[in-house]
């Protein structure tokens, strides 16, 4: 394969690292001083999101200040939503809130050119992120899985039981796929559309993979994940996609191999060697608990160090298992990457 | 191994079944209506917990409308802290409400005696059942896991992330081992109790095991099964114990070796092809989404026939993979057993 000179993009493409290139899930975020004083001038959190001069300014700090070897686009997976038409609003400590949608409901409609108009600040993000960016740098684009999308919309925001998600998917099945059909559709037009605006690699986040028992998580997460893997792969071939199918398990290798995305990321539970021993020719991505990065001290350094010896040898991208919470000491995070590039 | 007449008992002791024998977790519950009229008679749910007759009959209501191979005692997970002395209540839609602990808090005392008598309810309500029960039907006592069981005293209830008991777990471990320890010795004599009163199958009910990293569920799920399961092995050689990690993914099959475990239940998300080729020598049980239970319908007796067919041959036990919600028809779960008695 071609070397790109960037640490994290050759990985992505199967290099074995000299060092595990290193970027963390929400780097960009709460637990960030000068993410917050930027937090207070903006108005809601859909407002920054879609405001490109700030949330290219929020996705280029965890860059400043710690380096880190991929800048994940400042954003959130309910921008396809958004981009055909529905309403997404975050209501402080309560998370979205959407009109929930069910099956007997008209189904969204993808509209290319409507769906682009209203993306259009996101790409614009991810054009001045590339701009300012180091050349090692890769710029990572991202979208949320059909399955993790449907929920939000179905439920009308989060959920602990998916309830009404659930009982749709396993009661009107075919409608449902047809629900996720126009995820698919969507989410293909949004990532080419992040591609062709200067993203290196692209996440897919299936938050709730977990919920899915596995017949269903391999119809509505791996079966339309592998869709959005072959249209990415069609249009844009040098741009590695990575999977992050949260909670599911023992079903990760059947998810790896049945997508055929070119890197999986791995929850906090999952254990690296069963990883790396069930998916030898994956790059693989993950897992510190980021409660490690709150708790900081020897233990954390020993965590670093653990997984990076687990992974020695293997395609490796140093993350978390999850997104970096709020209360998390900056200095820790900076701790976690000098441990991880042997500077401490 | 000695056979007792009792399909689910011997199944559990490693007998391949000609058919699974089945029970549900919460099979006694909220979905019933005779469960809600005495539910309504009652006081509190720890109230309900703590009276023998209720309890009792709340227990042995699913065995009258289903005939199950297995009543498990109507209990909570949270009587080990209630006979640690800790006051356990439960708010409407709200779950238990502790006190919170802390690293810097006393630590619980477990003291035999005192600990009996608070638990003596319980142990009544085990004769009782016992003595009600017909014969071919297993009597299943529990407790939850020490891990889990710490999360709600840490936390003081419920948690989505479980924060607390992670920082005090990562940043203190060998404090967080003696809370352990505290929890283990109870859960020990409570088990002991169970099967002296009539139990004759336990479960350890290890709900928040997917919260864990590899390393951290090793230590504060598997080990302390493992000491939990060899004293009862020791006392009760003839009381097989089913462990359930729930979550716990691709950690499974370490857990089912390194815990002694006789059984091992599975979440919704276990692929059954993967657990009985991974675990081939442990009965195993599970793993219906117990939202098929509300769906209905053809998918529900396709899912059910198809949990059959993938264990056959394999000392299984058919149960869910979560517990039965409260929206659940009765005569969908009537129809789950007889589609997999073959009756329908």
């Amino acid at each position: 394969m071609k070397r790109t000179g960037k640490p994290l993009l050759d990985t992505l493409n199967g290099t074995v690292p000299d060092r595990p290139p290193v970027w963390f899930m929400r780097q960009a975020g709460r637990y960030l001083p000068e993410y917050r004083a930027l937090r207070s001038q903006a108005g809601s959190f859909m407002d920054l999101c879609l405001d490109p001069v700030r949330a290219a300014e929020v996705t280029l700090q965890p860059i400043r200040r710690y380096a880190m070897d991929g800048a994940i686009l400042f954003s959130d997976i309910l921008i396809v939503p958004h981009g055909l038409g529905i309403a997404v609003a975050f209501r402080q400590g309560e998370g979205p809130v959407l009109t929930p949608t069910g099956p007997d409901d008209p189904l969204p409609e993808f509209a290319a050119g409507r769906f682009s108009a209203r993306i259009a600040p996101i790409l614009e993000t991810v054009r001045r992120v590339k701009a300012a960016l180091p050349p090692a740098v890769t710029l990572i684009g991202f979208a949320g899985a059909p399955w993790t999308v449907a929920t939000y919309m179905v439920e009308g925001g989060s959920s602990r039981d998916f309830a009404r998600t659930k009982d749709w998917a396993f009661r009107a099945p075919e409608r449902f796929d047809r629900l996720i059909d126009r995820l698919v559709d969507a989410t293909i037009h949004y990532l080419r559309a992040q591609a062709d605006a200067g993203a290196e690699a692209l996440q897919i986040f299936d938050s709730w993979a977990g919920a899915l028992p596995p017949d269903a998580f391999e119809r509505w997460s791996t079966a339309p994940t592998a869709r959005i893997v072959t249209a990415i792969r069609d249009s844009h071939p040098d741009v590695p996609v990575i999977g992050f199918p949260r909670g599911a398990g023992a079903s990760i290798p059947s998810y790896a191999s049945g997508s055929g995305v070119d890197a999986v990321g791995l929850d906090t539970a999952v254990p690296l060697e069963w990883a790396r021993s069930a998916m030898p020719d994956v790059c693989l991505q993950g897992n510190l608990d980021p409660r490690w990065l709150v708790a900081g001290g020897s233990g954390l350094d020993a965590q670093v160090r653990r997984i990076r010896s687990a992974m020695a040898g293997h395609p490796f991208v140093f993350n978390l298992g999850h997104g970096i919470v709020p209360e998390t000491p900056p200095e820790h995070v900076a701790r976690a990457v000098a441990v991880l590039r042997g500077e401490a």
